[in-house]
C-alpha cells in the first residue's frame, strides 16, 4: 500500500526526491523510540501517547493483513506523512547573518526594499502574461474545435449521420486531453489538479517537492490549455494561482537551477523566508489575474500564509496583484483590438452586475439567499464526498501513468458524448436575436433563426456559459434544460477533478451553481403569485450568481477571500452582504457533513498542515506531551565523525539539531546554546570547515553567507559528501553558524500557546527546555499537525514514513 | 512645560487617570538607575545608553532654562511618555485559566464562538445605527441652516445689506460649533479630533485612558454633528471609526462601568485579548459605515492591529463590517422613503464611476496620475507641516478649555466669512439646469436661471461638494473658482484639524484634492492641442477623483487600506491600479518631507507606538541593550508587606513582575518561574489570598477567574487597599495565579528578533534570561518604541514621566 500511495502522491517519484535530499523526513525521536511507539499505535490512537506507524516495516504489513484492505485505505487520512519538510520561515540569526546585516547601511536596506518591489512587479507582470497566454491559446484552440464541430454538425443535421459529428467531437476532445494528461502523468505529476492544495501547503510552510519548479510551470500551463480546450468540465483559474507561485519562486531567486543559469541577482532572497514571501505575492498575482480580483488575491495569500501581518509585505503583495491584473487587462485589450480599453481584469469575467435596477436585492430575499447557501453546502458536501471516494479508488487502482492518461481520455470522450446527447434530445429552442454575444449558436433541429438553448451551456467554453447564465435575459433558458444540465455537469465535474490533468474546480462549481441558481430564479415567479413583487423576481441572473457562490462555497469552503473575489468579479459592492451570508451558510452546512475539497486532498496526501488555531479543547495538552524526545543534539564543538554519522542515519532524518554546552559535571540534559540545521551542517562539511584545517591553512577563505545561499535550495545529500577517516577525527566549531537564539518554551506550556508561537512566527523547530534551560524536547510541525478535532473530540493522527 | 503638555494631551486630566490607576506608567528600572540615566540624557541621545528625562524634577527645569523655550517644545516629540500602559494581548495562562479552559467542553467553545459572532453582529448593527443617526442629524441641521441663510441672502441680494446675511451665517456656524467645542473641551477632551490616532494606538496595544468609554462616544457623536452642521471644514467619517470602537468595547463587555449596569453576559470576554479583538471589529465596522467599504474596514483593522492573522477573527471582523454598512444602507433607504433600495452603503458616497465610457483611463494617463500623486504628496506634507506647527502653538498657548472653545468658534466664524467673501466676489455663473441635484443653488448676482458656481463648493455639505466635483458635467466649474477654492479650503482645513471639536480630516482632504484634481482635468485639454485624444481628457471628474486620492494619501499616508476604501467607495475595480499608484507616490513623496498627520499627532502625544517592523539598521542592538534592568521580581511565595511596598512605590510603577525561585545557595539573579501582573496582585490583595488565612479558614471560597474579570478593566489602585500590620507579615502563594510560561528571549537576541516576537504575539512583558534561565531584564513596549529611524540613522527617544 505504501507503494500505491506513493504512486499518486504529490511527490510520486520517491527516487528523485530522495536523491535531491528534498524528501528527507523530519521525524525527531530515535529509531528505538519510533519502534516502541509503533506497537502502541492502533487505528484510533490515544492522546498523550505518541504513535508512529512506519509503513515500510514488517509490523505494518502485519497490521495490514489483520485489518483487511478497504479499511486500510481509508486509514490513509488518519496518517501524517513524514516525508514533507517544513520551510524555515524563521531566519537563522547566526553570526554570519548578523555580521552581514550590521555591515549593511541604511541605503543598502533601501536598495533591498526597492529590489523587493521590482521583483513583485516582475512577478505580477509575468503572471499576467502567462494568464494572457493561456487565455488566448484556449480561445484559439477551443474556437477552432467548436468551429470544426459546428460545421460538421450543421453539415450532418439535415442529412443524418450526426453520429459522425459526435465521434469527431469526442476524438478532438480526447486528443487535446491526451496531450495534457501525458505531460502531467509522465513528466510532472505535481502539475496535476488545480494546484491550490499544493500552494496552500507551501504557504502554510510545508515544502512540497518540486511544486515551484520551472518544469512544473511549463507542464501546468500547457496542461491547462489542453484540458480546457479538450472540453473537460474544468477551469483555468486554479492553475493560475499555482503558475503565479512558480513564477514568484523563480523570479525572486534570480536563477534557475533547472536551466543551470544564475543571473547573480537577488542573491539576498535565497532563503526560505524571502522566498515564501514572494510565493505569497505570486499566488496573489495568480488569483488577481484569474478573477480580476487584486484585493481578493491579497486576502487569499494572507488567509493561507497567515503568519503575522507585515504591512510592507502586504503592500508588495497588493502591488504584484495589481500589476498582474493590469498586465492581463492591457494585453487582452491589445489582443481584442481595443488597446487601452481595460475591461478584462481577469480570466473569468462575471460581466457587469450594475446599472439596471433589477440587480438590486431586497431585504426579504435574504432568507432565500441563505436557503440557497444551504443547498450549496449540501450539494458541495455531496460533491466532495463523491470525489473523496473516487480519489480513494484512484489511489488504489489507477496509479500507473498510462492508466491515468486513459482515464482522462475516457472522461473527455464521455463529456463530449453526454453533451452531445443532451443537446440532441433537447428541444428547447430560442430565437437567435435574444442573445447577442453567442459564439457558437447551434441550430440543430430548431427552426431557422433559432438556436438550441442547451448548446449555449454545453457547446461553449465554461467561462462563457457562466456569463450567459448570469446575464442572458429572462426566458433564455427553460427549466428542464437547466435541471438536466445541473445534474449532468455535477457528475462530470466531480469525475473530472482529480484526473491527471491540470485543471481547476472553480469554473465547474460556478457553472453548476449558476445553473441551479438560475433554475430557482425561474421557478420563483411561478411559485409566488404574480403580484407587485413580481418585478423583483424578474431577473434570474441574480439567482444564478447567488447559486454559483453557494455551490463554489460548498465545494471549496474558502470564506473571506472568496467573498472578496466574488465581489470584485461582479464589480459590485452591493452584493457583498448576500454573498457573505451565502458563503457562510454554505460553509457551515457543508462542514457539518464533509470537509472542503482542498482539505480532503491535503489530508489524503497526509501533509502536516498546521491550521491557524489549536483545536479548542487542547488546553490540557502541554509541550511536554506533544514534543518529540529525546533530542539528538550536538556540542558547540563537535567531532566531524559524530556529525556525519548522525546525518547519515537514514532512520532518523532530523533536520534541526539543538547545540548544547554540557556543564562541568557533564550531566544530561545539557544546556541549550543554539540550533543548527541539517542544511547548514552539510554546507559546513562540504567546505570542510574544521578547526584543525583552519589552523593549518591560515589563508583559507572564511565561509560566508553566500556559500549557504549558493547551495540553496537543493542542498546535496549527506551521501554525496566524502569525509576521509582522518577528517572524521577533526572537530567542527558550530558557534559561528548556529542560530544562537532559537525560540524556546518551558515544558509546562499549553498546546494552544505553543501552537500560537509556532504559527505566528512560522517556526520549523521549537526547543522545549526545562527550568534551567536544558534541552528536553523539540516541537516540530508534525507534532502540532497531529492533533485535530474529530467527531469524537480531540484525535491524534499517526505518523508514517510514506 | 510638563503641565502644558498635560493640558492638551489625550489624557488631559491627570488627577482622574491617576485615581483610577489607569495612568500608572510602565517604567521598569529602579529609581536610582533612572536618576543616573538622566544625567546622560541630552537633546539627542545616544544609542545603547538608556536615557530617561523625568519632567517633574528640578534637573529638567535647569535644562529648560539652558535651552530656552522654543527648542524645548519641539523636543516634545523626541520623548516617549511613560504614562501610557500596554494592553495584555497575551493571555495569562495561569492555573485558574487552564482549569477553566479544561473544564469547558467542545460545546462550550462552540457557544463561545457563537456569542463572539453575536457580539460582532451587534457591533455592526449599532455602529450602523449611529452612522445613520449622525447622517440624518447632520442633514437636518445643516439643511435648516442653509435654508435659513439662503432665504436671508435672497432677501438681501436685491436690496443690499448682505452683511446681515454674513453675520447670520457666522453666528449660526459659531453657535453650532460652540456646543460641540464646549462638550469636547470641558467634558471629554479625548473625544476631540478624528479619533483615528487614538484608535490606531489602541489597536497597536496602547491603553489610551478613557478612549473607549460611553461618555466619549456620546460626546463624539454629538460633537461631530455640531461641527459638521457648524460648517467647519471637517468630515464625519473619522469619528465613525472611533464610535465603532467604543461600541465594540461596550457591547463586548456586557456591562457599562459608567452606568454601573452589569448584564452578566459575555463575562468570558472581560480581558484585554478579547476586548482588543472586538475593538478591531468595531473600528472596521466604523470604516465600513463611513465609506461603505467593508473590505477596506477589515484591512484598516488588520493594518493597525497587526498581530498574527487569525482567520476566524478576520472573518468576524468582516461580518461586523458587512452588517454595519448594511444597517446604515437599510435605515437610510427607509429614511429616504425607498425602503429596500440599498444604494447608500456609506456616509460618503462617491457616486457611480461606471457606465459611461469616459470613466475609462488609458495607459498614457498613468504617468500623469503619478505626477498628481507627487503633487498630493507635496501638498500633504505642507498641510502636515503647517498643522504640526499649529499644534505646537496650541500646546503652548491654547490649553485652557475656554480658550479652545473660543478658537473653535473663531474658526467657525472665519470659515463662514471666507466662504461668503469667496461667493460674493465670484462672478462665475452657471445655468441651473446643468446640475440636477443641487441642494442649495445660490443665485446671488447671477442672471435668472443661473446660480453661483462657487457656492456649490462652499455653500454645501462637504460630502455633497465632493460628489459634485466628481460628477458634475464638464464646464460646471471655471478654473479660477477651483483655484481659489483649493487655496482657501486648504488653509481652513489645516487650521481646523486639531481644534477641540470632533471632526475628521478625510472629507476636507478629499475636497481639496478633488478641487485641484478637477482643475488639472480642466486645464489639460487647453494645454494639449485639441486632437483625437481630446475625448479622453473630456471628463474632469476622473481627475478630481485622482486628485482627491492623492491629497488624502499625502495627508494621512495610509496605503493598502486606503486604496481598498477608495476602490470600494468608487465601486469600480478598474480604478484600482491608478489609485494604488497615486497613493504610493503620494506616500513616498510625502514621507520624504514629513510624516503622516496621524503619526505626527501620535508622536506629539509621546505614545509608545510599536511599528510593525524594527528599524532596518537595528541588528546590532541586542536584548541586553534594550531591556530594562535590574528587574523587580517576587518569590513564588512572597511576604505581603514586600508586595504592598513595591506596588505602592510610586517612582517605579511597574506593571509586570517576574516570579522567581532562588536556588539553594540563594545567588542572584534567580531562576524565572512565572510572571505576575500588578492587576492580578491587586485582586489577590483585595481578596486577602494569604497562605495563613487559607489555613485558618478552610471554608473560604477559592479565588476564581471571575473575581479578576469583575475587577476588569478598572482595577483599584494599591492605595485603596488596606493591609493591616499583621497581614503584612503573612505570605502570599503566587503559584496558582502567575503565568507559569511567559515568553522569554536570551540576552543575545537581536532587536529585530525581539521586536518580531513582541509584535507578533502582542506582548506586554518579555522576560530576558541568561543561559540558565535566570532573569536579567525585562523588555516592554517603550523599550522597543524608543528606537526609531531618524534623519541621522537610528535614534533613541527619551522616556518621560509626563
Amino acid at each position: 500500500m505504501a507503494n500505491v500511495t506513493k504512486k499518486v502522491s504529490w511527490s510520486s517519484r520517491a527516487d528523485d526526491s530522495n536523491a535531491t535530499g528534498e524528501g528527507t523526513p523530519l521525524l525527531h525521536g530515535s529509531e528505538q523510540l519510533g519502534n516502541s511507539r509503533q506497537q502502541s499505535g492502533g487505528s484510533i490512537s490515544q492522546i498523550g501517547r505518541v504513535s508512529t506507524v512506519n509503513m515500510d516495516e514488517e509490523i505494518t504489513s502485519e497490521e495490514d493483513s489483520l485489518k483487511g484492505r478497504p479499511k486500510e485505505i481509508t486509514h490513509n487520512e488518519k496518517l501524517l506523512s513524514l516525508k514533507y519538510e517544513s520551510l524555515d520561515y524563521d531566519n537563522s540569526e547566526n553570526q554570519l547573518f548578523l555580521e552581514e546585516e550590521r555591515r549593511m547601511s541604511y541605503l543598502g536596506f533601501r536598495c533591498l526594499e526597492i529590489s523587493r518591489w521590482v521583483v513583485c512587479g516582475l512577478i505580477g507582470f509575468l503572471t499576467g502574461l502567462i494568464a494572457c497566454f493561456i487565455d488566448i491559446m484556449v480561445e484559439q484552440l477551443a474556437g477552432l474545435k467548436y468551429y470544426v464541430v459546428k460545421e460538421n454538425i450543421e453539415k450532418f443535421t439535415a442529412g443524418g449521420g450526426l453520429s459522425i459529428s459526435l465521434i469527431l467531437w469526442a476524438v478532438l476532445n480526447s486528443a487535446f486531453v491526451m496531450v495534457g494528461a501525458v505531460m502531467v502523468a509522465f513528466f510532472e505529476p505535481i502539475a496535476g489538479g488545480s494546484g491550490i492544495p499544493q500552494i496552500k501547503c507551501y504557504l502554510n510552510g510545508v515544502k512540497i517537492p518540486r511544486v515551484v519548479r520551472l518544469k512544473t510551470l511549463l507542464v501546468k500551463v500547457a496542461g491547462v490549455i489542453c484540458s480546457v480546450a479538450g472540453g473537460l468540465a474544468v477551469g483555468k483559474e486554479g492553475p493560475m494561482i499555482h503558475s503565479g507561485a512558480v513564477v514568484a519562486a523563480g523570479v525572486s531567486q534570480g536563477r534557475s537551477t533547472s536551466l543551470k543559469r544564475d543571473f547573480k541577482i537577488f542573491e539576498y532572497f535565497r532563503r526560505d523566508t524571502e522566498k515564501r514571501d514572494f510565493v505569497s505575492a505570486g499566488a496573489a498575482a495568480g488569483v488577481s489575474a484569474a478573477f480580476g480580483a487584486p484585493v481578493g488575491g491579497v486576502l487569499f495569500s494572507l488567509e493561507e500564509a497567515a503568519s503575522y501581518w507585515n504591512q510592507m509585505l502586504t503592500w508588495r503583495i497588493f502591488f504584484a496583484s495589481m500589476i498582474s491584473t493590469f498586465t492581463l487587462n492591457f494585453f487582452l485589450s491589445v489582443y481584442n483590438n481595443n488597446p487601452g480599453e481595460l475591461s478584462n481584469p481577469g480570466l473569468i469575467n462575471f460581466g457587469s452586475f450594475d446599472g439596471n435596477s433589477s440587480s438590486e436585492y431586497n431585504l426579504y430575499e435574504i432568507p432565500l439567499f441563505i436557503g440557497m447557501g444551504a443547498i450549496g453546502g449540501l450539494l458541495g458536501a455531496l460533491f466532495n464526498a463523491l470525489n473523496y471516494w473516487l480519489t480513494i479508488f484512484r489511489i488504489r487502482y489507477i496509479h500507473r501513468p498510462c492508466l491515468q492518461v486513459m482515464e482522462a481520455m475516457l472522461v473527455a470522450a464521455v463529456t463530449a458524448t453526454v453533451s452531445f446527447i443532451m443537446i440532441y434530445f433537447s428541444n428547447a429552442c430560442q430565437p437567435l436575436d435574444v442573445v447577442q454575444g453567442e459564439d457558437y449558436p447551434l441550430q440543430l433541429y430548431c427552426a431557422d433563426g433559432e438556436y438550441n438553448s442547451m448548446a449555449t451551456t454545453f457547446f461553449n467554453r465554461p467561462e462563457k456559459s457562466v456569463q450567459n447564465l448570469f446575464h442572458n435575459p429572462p426566458g433564455s433558458y427553460d427549466p428542464l434544460t437547466l435541471g438536466m444540465f445541473t445534474i449532468t455537469y455535477f457528475f462530470l465535474a466531480c469525475w473530472t477533478y482529480g484526473l491527471a490533468v491540470s485543471a481547476g474546480v472553480f469554473i465547474p462549481s460556478l457553472l453548476i451553481g449558476a445553473a441551479w441558481g438560475r433554475l430557482i430564479g425561474i421557478m420563483l415567479p411561478t411559485l409566488s403569485s404574480a403580484n407587485a413583487t413580481g418585478q423583483i423576481w424578474a431577473d434570474p441572473g441574480k439567482y444564478a450568481l447567488i447559486g454559483a457562490a453557494a455551490q463554489l462555497g460548498g465545494i471549496v469552503r474558502m470564506t473571506l477571500s472568496l467573498t472578496v473575489i466574488l465581489i470584485e468579479a461582479t464589480g459590485n459592492v452591493t452584493y457583498g452582504l448576500p454573498l457573505m451570508l451565502v458563503l457562510m451558510t454554505a460553509k457551515i452546512v457543508g462542514d457539518y457533513f464533509e470537509e472542503g475539497l482542498y482539505d480532503i486532498h491535503i489530508k489524503l496526501q497526509s501533509v502536516p498542515f498546521v491550521h491557524s488555531e489549536a483545536p479548542p479543547t487542547s488546553h490540557w495538552l502541554t509541550a511536554r506531551e506533544v514534543m518529540s524526545s529525546p533530542v539528538t543534539s550536538f556540542n558547540r564543538v563537535e567531532r566531524v565523525g559524530t556529525i556525519v554519522d548522525l546525518l547519515s542515519n537514514t532512520s532518523t532524518n532530523h533536520n534541526g539539531f539543538p547545540v548544547v554546552v554540557s556543564n562541568a559535571n557533564g550531566e544530561e540534559p545539557a544546556k541549550l546554546c543554539g540550533l543548527i540545521l541539517r542544511s547548514q551542517l552539510i554546507v559546513l562539511l562540504k567546505h570542510k570547515v574544521f578547526v584543525e584545517l583552519a589552523r593549518s591553512k591560515l589563508t583559507r577563505r572564511k565561509l560566508q553567507l553566500k556559500d549557504f545561499r549558493d547551495a540553496y535550495p537543493r542542498f546535496p545529500p549527506i551521501q554525496s559528501i566524502h569525509v576521509s577517516q582522518d577528517e572524521r577525527e577533526c572537530m567542527m566549531d558550530l558557534t559561528e553558524f548556529m542560530n544562537p537564539t532559537p525560540y524556546t518554551v518551558p515544558q509546562e506550556t499549553s498546546l494552544p500557546r505553543v501552537y500560537k508561537l509556532f504559527r505566528a512566527l512560522g517556526l520549523r523547530h521549537l526547543v522545549v527546555v526545562d527550568d534551567s534551560n536544558r534541552v528536553v524536547g523539540l516541537v516540530t510541525r508534525k507534532d502540532l499537525a497531529r492533533y485535530h478535532l474529530g467527531k469524537h473530540g480531540l484525535e491524534e493522527l499517526q505518523l508514517a514514513q510514506t
